[in-house]
C-alpha cells in the first residue's frame, strides 16, 4: 500500500501530511526528577512534536485564551499547519500528573477540561484529504465525528483510553471497525478485550476492525500485530528518566511518521515504524513535556535507531542436523 | 575463553557438565488454570531440567524420604549424574505458591524447609572440576561454601533473592564479588543496588564484580550487560501460561547449557545463551513444574529459538546522507 507516488523513503519534504485530532494541555508535572507547571503537552502537541520530524503534520485540537501559543513555534518550523487550533474563549484543559519513584505509575492529581469540554473537532477543507490520520484518545463520539469528516485516507489510527472503554464502548467499537491501526496500551488492550494474555488480546482487538495493532508496554517495549503475525520489540534502555508524560504519544507520532516518510505501509516498513516509534517515546521521556523533541534531530533519531538494532540483535543458529 | 577443547557446537555428549547447587522441593501449585500437589521443584530440579537437553548436569540438593525420585529418572535419561543428591530422613522442602490471575505476582502460601533447613551442600570429588557452576539462590553462606570447594571454573554462576538480599547482604556481597555471572529478577535487582534504572542498577551490579550480569524480567523478557555493553530481549509470547514456577531457574538452565554446548563464552554466545535461557523459560510456563520439560526436545528449542529471530527482527536503515 502506497501513501504517495514515491514509494522510497525521503526527508520531511517528500512525506505524506499527517492529521492529527486530540487534546492540546496544559500539563502539571511531577516527576522525582522535579516539578513544573503550564507545560504545553496533550496529545496532538506531543504527537506533533514526534511527526513533524519525518512529515508535515496537520493539527487540530482547541485551546483557550490562556495558551501560550508562542511554545508551539518550533511545530511551525518542522512545516505543522496549525491552522486547525481552534482558540476560544476561557480555559485551556489543563492535567496535573505525580509520578512515583519508579516512573512507571502515575496518579491523575487533577483534570480541568476548560473550553475542551464543548470541543467538536472541524477539519479544515484541505486536511480532509490527509493520506494518514491519527485520532487521539477523545471521546469515541468525537473520533466518528473526524472520520465522517475526511476523505477515506489511506491509514486511519486512533488511540483509546480506559475511560472510554469502560465509559462507551459500543461507540468505541464502532471507531474501531473503522479505523487500520490502532496503539493503546497493555492495560488498555487487556481491558477492552477482557483477555489477561496480550497475544490473545491483540488477536481480539484485530478481529474488531483494525488490520494493525499496536500494543504499547512503556517500558518494556511494544508489540505489533499485522496479517503476517507478532513483532515484538523491548523498550529502549534509558539511564535518567526524567519524565515519561506524552511518551506514547511520542511513539505513536514516530510511528505514523516514519510511515509517512517511507511512502509504504508493508509488514517491513510497519516493524520499523514500531522501532522508530519506540525511539520517539525514549526521547520524550528525556526531558519535561515535549522538551526533548525540540531540539532533537533526525540524525540522533536515525543514531538511537542504529543503536536499536545493536542492543537487540542475536544471530540465530542455522538449523541443526543432529536436532 | 573456552569451557571445552573443541570450540564448535555439539550436542549433550560434547558439552562441558555442568554442577547445579539448589533446593530441591516439592511444590503446591495453584495457578488460574488449576491446583496441583507434590509437584517436584526447586532450583536444582527445574535448572536441570532444562540444562540437561544441552549437557551432562551434576546435581548437588537434598531430600527427604517423602520424595518421589522416580519422577527424576528423565534427568538420569537425560545423562544428569544425581549422586550429589541427598537422602535423608525427614520431609522434603515443600513450597506453595498462589497465582493471581495476571499470572505476574503470586503469593507464597507456605514455606516448610524440613530436611533443606540443615543443608550443607557436600560437592563429590568428579564435581569439583565441572567447568561451569550455578548456584540457586540459596544462603550466600552456603554458596561460599560451594565455592570453597569448587575447583575455579571457567563460569561460576549464581542467583540470589530478596530474602538473602535484605538479610545477609554482606556475605552476599563477597559470593558477588567472587562469581563471573549473575542472574537475578529486576526487583531484586533494583533492591540489591539501590537503584530504580534497570540500566544503572546492572552496571552497579557489574562493578562489585561479576563480569555478566543478567537481569530477568518475566514475562517482559531480559538483560544482559557484559562487557561489551547491553543485549536486551523482551520475552517470547505465549498464548496460555499454565504455571510460571521454575521459569526462572529454567531460563538460567537454558543459559548455563547453551554456553557448556557452545563450548565458547563471547558477547555473541552470551546474547544467544540469554535468547535460549528466554526460550526454555516460555517452554516451563507451559505445563506445572517441570512437566514440560520431561517431553521437550531440542528440536523444539531450537524452532523456538528460531521463531524468536522472526518476532524481534526488523531492518536497520543503513545511514542517511541527508541526515
Amino acid at each position: 500500500m502506497t501513501v504517495r507516488a514515491s514509494g522510497h523513503e525521503a526527508g520531511r519534504a517528500g512525506a505524506a501530511p499527517i492529521l492529527v485530532v486530540g487534546s492540546v494541555a496544559l500539563d502539571e508535572i511531577s516527576t522525582p526528577v522535579g516539578h513544573r507547571e503550564g507545560v504545553v503537552g496533550g496529545t496532538a502537541v506531543n504527537f506533533s512534536a514526534a511527526a513533524s520530524l519525518f512529515a508535515p503534520v496537520q493539527l487540530v485540537g482547541v485551546i483557550g485564551d490562556d495558551y501560550p501559543t508562542e511554545e508551539l513555534d518550533f511545530l511551525l518550523r518542522r512545516g505543522a499547519d496549525l491552522s486547525g487550533l481552534e482558540q476560544r474563549p476561557g480555559r485551556s484543559f489543563r492535567w496535573g500528573g505525580l509520578y512515583h519513584r519508579d516512573m512507571n505509575t502515575r496518579d491523575t492529581t487533577f483534570t480541568e477540561l476548560g473550553v475542551f469540554a464543548d470541543f467538536h473537532p472541524k477539519i479544515p477543507d484541505r486536511f480532509r484529504s490527509a493520506p494518514l490520520a491519527f485520532l487521539g484518545a477523545i471521546d469515541p463520539a468525537l473520533q466518528l465525528e473526524v472520520l465522517s469528516q475526511i476523505e477515506s485516507p489511506v491509514l486511519a489510527a486512533c488511540d483509546t483510553m480506559n475511560y472510554w472503554i469502560e465509559g462507551t464502548p459500543e461507540r468505541l467499537a464502532e471507531v474501531i471497525a473503522k479505523i487500520d491501526l490502532i496503539t493503546l496500551n497493555d492495560e488498555e488492550a487487556k481491558q477492552l478485550s477482557g483477555e489477561h494474555n496480550l497475544t490473545r488480546a491483540a488477536r481480539w482487538i484485530q478481529r474488531r476492525g483494525p488490520r494493525h495493532v499496536v500494543i504499547k508496554k512503556g517500558e518494556h517495549g511494544a508489540v505489533l500485530l499485522t496479517s503476517e503475525g507478532f513483532f515484538i520489540i523491548p523498550g529502549f534502555p534509558l539511564d535518567d528518566v526524567v519524565d515519561p508524560t506524552g511518551a506514547g504519544d511520542a511513539f505513536a507520532g514516530g510511528l505514523l511518521g516514519y510511515l509517512a516518510r517511507c511512502g509504504s505501509i508493508t509488514g517491513a516498513a510497519l516493524r520499523r515504524a514500531v522501532v522508530y516509534g519506540c525511539a520517539l517515546g525514549s526521547f520524550a521521556c528525556e526531558a519535561f513535556g515535549a522538551r526533548r523533541m525540540v531540539t532533537l534531530t533526525m540524525a540522533e533519531v536515525e543514531d538511537r535507531v542504529r543503536s536499536f538494532g545493536t542492543l537487540t540483535r542475536f544471530d540465530v543458529p542455522a538449523r541443526r542436523v543432529e536436532a
